[in-house]
């Protein structure tokens, strides 16, 4: 069985207008035929928190929506909890203290439930809190600021959904990149991810089983590769400002694809409006014309004479594009800066 | 004659405490023998500002500082403010605003003059603005932000101290990551460079050519290498988040260097403490004794342990470290996280 989706939520997803983020994740959990638990134990709120994904997901078209909320470990322990998980084609984990949901689920059997729902093939998703949970490595909490300093962030461990990562939310809202480079640069086998508000890493299988990351929503996803960082994280004093030197950087807004196994960015396939498409094979037709033409002037100025006399009877039009033209139709037409 | 260092603050420098980088101005200008010329255009309080600077350097111990402070492209032609600048030591630009600075003094006498004063080994500082004109490319203003979008910004031409790269100042403190990296996405020729408050970058030539980097004060300098950059800079619309994907990052906390002709860290030269090099040296001895030691046990076991009684009576000590020891004394001893 494929592993199923993951959708890394970086908080504040748009509920009210758009919804591009929630209708996603129901049509990943199957649409009508979907049944969503709603594990919102990380909110200090609970039912209301409950509530109200349980009235959006219904809106977008799931039938069954079941809040699971353990409130210890001892309830995550309870087999009625676990026995929804597993009944579950989606699971989306709230926002609020993700050191509270993961000290409450991770390491208990509705914990492993939610693992085992990616496995066999669910959407499990988060928002803000929902979404640090999903790496192997959590970011619990910290400062912000754009500079990384010693003991800025504490680090603890994750569900492990996307491994050798740790994943950061809220990130241009709340100025993260100084914590997520400190983590980084502590640990250096990990890979950085920093999600914006009303934004989604949406992590899949390719058919080589690397997990590809792609972009939806209004902000960006940043991806911050130290693999060959140079650092002086092991004995910076204090909260001293920490040297992060190599780090590699990518900053993906909506459409980009990363690998997250080869470290790298999935080449965009060119779009071509249909437009385009039309002037560029005529433009090819034009091109072999030409090329028709200028073998005729290689044989004698008079062939071509004869050549172009012939096409302007029978098509009545220029014989040839003149430099002005753009007969690849390669300037692309665009709305851009007019500075 | 070699050119003079340049020092690029990122605003808010420290006056009252320990004033790191005031005092290294001061020096850079020649201590008692500096004549300080301040331009404090980019300011609208002009006397005040000029005022302030004038009693911190005299408190570093400067003897002779001037107030240059054209307030229009005209005022920047007059040869009496030109003298000011060439008979200066230390040149210093307060902050303000970048683009008046820039668009008063830029391609006039005194513009040039500043250049010039460089050029023959003078001291240039800037805080703020003063700071942001030195660059060839100037961030002009903009919105904060960690993720870069598309118009976020607007770039102007500055003094050009700083070739082929663009400065950003208060970077840490006002998240300005978002807009460096939408000018160097537009423009991957240039090196982004923020400085963060009470923060400067000293870029000296070395004895190759090289401009060279040094961080002082309390935060951090950023520089963004978009060499290898992938972008859609050039289509993204409106205010979009743009892509920005392999962007090099060097995060560079107080006595870093960097190179900003081959834009790679210089590496920092190992620190031994008298300690450790004393026990460093001694380790090698009992090393060499080893090494004698297990050539004896080749030859014969006897002949080793003919070895070893000998130099038990003569030192009266274990013949050979423990394997618990540090004999090379690897482990640093420093003040670290305790977590």
């Amino acid at each position: 069985m494929p592993h199923g989706p993951l959708m890394i939520i970086g908080g504040a997803e748009d509920k009210l207008r758009k919804r591009t983020i929630l209708k996603e994740f129901v049509a990943a959990a199957g649409g009508p035929q979907s049944r969503i638990a709603v594990v919102p134990t990380a909110s200090s709120l609970g039912p209301e928190v409950s509530g109200v994904y349980d009235a959006l997901f219904r809106r977008e078209g799931a039938t069954e929506v079941v809040a699971v909320r353990p409130e210890s470990r001892e309830e995550a322990h309870d087999p009625e909890r676990v026995a929804q998980i597993e009944a579950a084609t989606g699971v989306f984990m709230t926002g609020g203290n993700q050191l509270k949901l993961s000290s409450i689920v991770c390491g208990t059997p509705v914990g492993d439930a939610i693992v085992a729902a990616h496995e066999r093939g669910a959407v499990v998703g988060g928002t803000s809190a929902g979404a640090s949970i999903q790496s192997s490595h959590m970011l619990a909490f910290g400062g912000p600021g754009s500079t990384p300093k010693q003991r800025m962030t504490q680090m603890a461990a994750g569900l492990g959904l996307v491994d050798a990562a740790v994943i950061d939310q809220h990130f241009d809202q709340r100025n993260r990149y100084g914590r997520l480079l400190m983590i980084v640069a502590q640990s250096p086998q990990l890979l950085g991810i920093g999600v914006d508000e009303d934004t989604a890493a949406i992590v899949e299988r390719d058919d080589e089983g690397h997990q590809v990351l792609r972009v939806i929503g209004r902000g960006a996803v940043t991806v911050l590769d130290p693999a060959r960082i140079t650092t002086n994280a092991f004995e910076a004093k204090r909260s001293a400002p920490i040297l992060a030197s190599g780090v590699v950087l990518h900053m993906l807004p909506e459409g980009s694809c990363f690998d997250l196994t080869t470290r790298t960015l999935v080449p965009p396939e060119a779009q071509v409006s249909e437009e385009d498409a039309a002037e560029l094979s005529e433009a090819g037709r034009d091109l072999r014309a030409m090329a028709r033409d200028i073998a005729a002037a290689d044989a004698s100025p008079g062939a071509l004479r004869r050549r172009l006399a012939r096409r302007i009877r029978s098509r009545g039009d220029d014989p040839a594009p003149t430099p002005d033209d753009d007969p690849a139709g390669t300037a692309p037409e665009q709305e851009g800066p007019t500075r």
